[in-house]
């Protein structure tokens, strides 16, 4: 089967390879039909490694990614052939520990698609579970179904933020992830969010949803903005988005006694937090890795039209393109936000 | 001072009475512009009591409202002379238990306006503490600030529904109540809310919001809509606003496993819950009994624009012609939301 | 193999049944050592049905258990041949929407011994999934571990109390749940537990362990006890653990403002509550099914000594004898807390 | 009034010095029996200042105190003269917006006990309000009681911590705030703790109570001790209690997917945190600053046997003999955990 390989750090081709699409009794088999470009997949793209994940094999790249189901499994009653789905990327070990306690996100043993040496779904076919394989409202499309992914992401952090109706939040980064955890966070709750950056081409795009100010902090003092449109008090939450460093200075100056700061951003290096000056507030920090049990109300909230991603598609390439659309996202151009790939 | 008193069941008047008007150092007196007509202002007009709360001597009426700081204590330093303001109509101790606790609604020595034996604000000026006062964002109206007293026992259902993002929600009573707690679930992330009652009426104008759908369970199968539009799973939370002792029945059948029912009504008697049943789903009931730190909530959310109470003002009277609207409250048409009084 | 059977309502016998005992992939073989008789069991003795789950064939009774693997599955991994454990008996589909949000016990599919029409586990040996299989820590007896299924259930409780350190409860029944529901909240942070019930027999050994006070409310005022036990303020807690429906009246009496009622006994009939009532004090009701992810931690807790069951072990009778044992539990004997049966 | 005056950095004198003691309407006046020495007591001594905090007139030392009530204010009912009370050293502002909300210890204007400009109670009286003050109960002595502000910081780690009954603990640091937050961890529910630290004394102290085991690290492998007695899952709470930034590093090792860690300690420069392995665990982080409505659950949780503070007590010393009392603390022997002074 063809697929977009990445052979190795900066070697992308599309070329065939073998990948097994064996239906297990739980499983069904999507025909790919729109794929995001993730920051992750460049990133594997231009440096053959997040972390201590280290492409050391040939790998499938892809992860965000929606589809039409064209066979299923013995046990599956979920779905049937013709349902238009979006795929949850991570398959965790159902009877750990962690799964057992609804964090299957977090159980060590979880497979992810595009994570070596896991193959991601650059490709026309994929087999996945029925549990994590989910059915699109009909009035998402593809192109938005494939966005479902990054915005769980925003998602799990609106979850952790335990966000009360009326809250005011700051954003801390307008690239993708920041934008979808401020649409999330409205979505979720929020009256009003602030997002900041340093570029202002992303702010505009941020700014253009109602419920959404922007400060651009090579200009503008976040720090007062807050205090001024607070009476002092601070925000309820913040979320960090941007994995910066610096960003991570001073947080707790934003929110109010007893706030939440929900950390999305992975910063490669540890960063320095003031846990005196967080403690004297009684802040609590809450981390995100991924998310789980948020496709569901993802899919709802877009068909409810309480979310609208669709601005944020910035450029779609055919499938036969997708070296193309892999330079165009590793340009990380300021003015764009998802990049797509249609098969 | 002229006030609306109520002399005793069935007996209203506007007359002079005397009332303290004494500024303390914490204190701030207001000039009132509007006062909403509630339920419970009602029922003491036609029953003289709500449950143990019996009406034994004249009282003033009112506690749903709005006006303009005239004057301020000496110790008051969040508001000044001009401030446009609504007020929290429940006086807590603050030293109390249950306020140390932050559940100052619930601490039992609240005095609360126009409920026996504490006077109501139907009269041109009152004091109230400057810790319940909240000024009005420029763009909340009067008439919308004197909606926030009824929005936040919505808010407060809400709050306590533990609403996550995208969540579904069944609504139970299309009364004001009922129509502000579906608006409140969905401004506090919902993606969609159901509103249930007899009367088309009732139902129109809470189906005029988006994000509410509506059915009428004279001619509808509630049950089978929520089976129908939630794949079988069930809702994350109900919202019982009805008060009446059928509207219990069943509830648990609309639930998703692990769902939560909120009980905003209140029936005067005791009514029958089916313990097995939704101890089965483990639902968790939460109650409510008014609202407490939620009216700056409720301010941001209506400045924001997230939700709209402007449709919900039915009529307003003159203060000279309050007799006239309490006759009309008291008439309860399906085509009235709220009734206000404008001093 | 060897079974107690129940054959129809009041007719057991000890007897060969065919019972599968094919180890799956995720499975283990464990020979029984010592089995419980649970209230149910009895109730399906003597009344062949519990709510909707009717006796309609032969079927093995027990499902509180403790042994010995002797067999383990190709892709086990956390036991081996020789492992003391003892085992969670309802097997969910971890899959399903309610098993992935960590709510397993209340999958609808969920599969449990001893309740119609699923075999249970008075028999030499079964087959279970290793996920639901726990490892007994070397100071823990079959005996006990052979209670930790009933304990679950009490533990299950306390976790849904949300006890804080220090919090007071109450718990309502003496019975075999009722004082492990005391024990466990004790043991999970309360700091005095008053248990209440009609039988001194029951009362007294309850009133053995350390931090837990009995009301014989034959005899005693229980709302007066605990008004004078808490200068007026309430328990933070109540336990219902005696599914009678007198016991639910007026339990509000009992609870602080914002307290938690934690509802245990199952009522064969709906009981009446007074919302309004319960409301005035915005209580939470919690309700549990089962029990989930909370064997591992009732081993903890009785490894560590922080909870001694053995003390309610009344009498062991040998396998032979489990007729006998059946009829000593269905006299319910006021001195009996648990009739065990030993393989 | 005679009292224990730190004249500036080093400099203690006891004499006499003017303070105010007007009983008001909320107030009570109470003869001081017993004041505990505190580590920020003697850092004040030694240093003159904590963080921002600067002694820059001479300050009253002393905040853990117990006492007899020997005068009331008009309004206080829930006190009498002649009561045996501790007291909440801090006092904020109760109708502030932190304060309603129930997190009155983050209130920006609390004023706390010998925390500069204010004066502490290492003199024979102080007023203060009733709604901080609390009753002792008969078997809790004046040595305990002077204890329960700091085992309030522990017990507020202890609910930050949201234990779950059964939960494992680590407590970093054994130091008099380390104890008494295992001791909190373990009555508030936790099956076991491992406190941690360099210093074989403390650790002795802390190992004498059931249900700690100790590690000293210098000695021994804390994460691997963990991953021993946790079957590789890692603990489910972490208590930080000594405030050194090395501690820090790796914290999240030793907890659990989902796990919480609980930063109780307060080091003077920003410590260096991984958030990206943080976050790959969705740890949760709580801050502690102080307490907020535990002082009454310490009472009965020491009153009920479930904490035993007594043995910390190491040394008493006569208020004659304060100054020595502070030599003795500032010598930080790792045989003491508190030294008090008696009045």
């Amino acid at each position: 089967m063809k697929a977009l390989v990445l052979e190795r750090t900066r070697e992308l081709s599309l070329r065939d390879i073998d990948l097994p699409l064996v239906v297990g009794q739980g499983d069904v088999r999507i025909a790919i039909d729109t794929v995001g470009v993730c920051g992750s997949d460049v990133h594997y793209y231009t440096h053959g490694r997040i972390g201590s994940f280290v492409v050391e094999a040939p790998m499938v790249l892809g992860h965000e990614a929606a589809g039409t189901v064209v066979e299923v499994g013995a046990a599956v009653t979920s779905l049937k052939i013709g349902d238009r789905v979006c795929m949850e990327p991570g398959i965790p070990d159902l009877s750990s520990r962690a799964s057992k306690l609804g964090l299957y996100n977090v159980d060590p043993k979880v497979a992810f698609w595009a994570t070596p040496p896991i193959h991601g779904v650059l490709t026309p076919e994929v087999v996945h579970p029925a549990a994590f394989t989910y059915k699109l409202p009909d009035n998402v499309s593809f192109a938005e179904a494939a966005m479902v992914e990054p915005f769980a992401v925003g998602l799990q952090a609106a979850v952790k933020a335990k966000i009360q109706p009326g809250d005011t939040a700051v954003v801390v980064g307008a690239g993708p992830i920041g934008i979808m955890s401020a649409l999330a966070a409205l979505a979720g709750g929020c009256s009003r969010v602030i997002v900041s950056d340093l570029v202002d081409e992303k702010l505009a795009i941020a700014g253009r949803y109602p419920g959404i100010d922007t400060v651009n902090i090579r200009r503008d003092d976040l720090r007062e903005r807050v205090r001024q449109g607070t009476d002092g008090w601070g925000v309820d939450v913040v979320l960090e988005a941007s994995g910066s460093p610096k960003a991570y200075d001073g947080l707790q100056d934003l929110l109010r006694p007893g706030g939440c700061l929900v950390l999305i951003g992975m910063p490669i290096e540890p960063v320095k937090l003031d846990i005196s000056s967080i403690a004297s507030k009684e802040i609590r920090i809450e981390t995100v890795f991924r998310y789980a049990n948020v496709f569901d109300r993802a899919l709802a909230m877009i068909a409810s039209g309480k979310v609208d991603l669709k601005p944020l598609v910035s450029e779609t390439f055919p499938f036969e393109q997708s070296v193309a659309a892999f330079e165009r996202a590793s340009e990380a151009r300021s003015t764009d936000v998802k990049i797509q790939i249609k098969m």
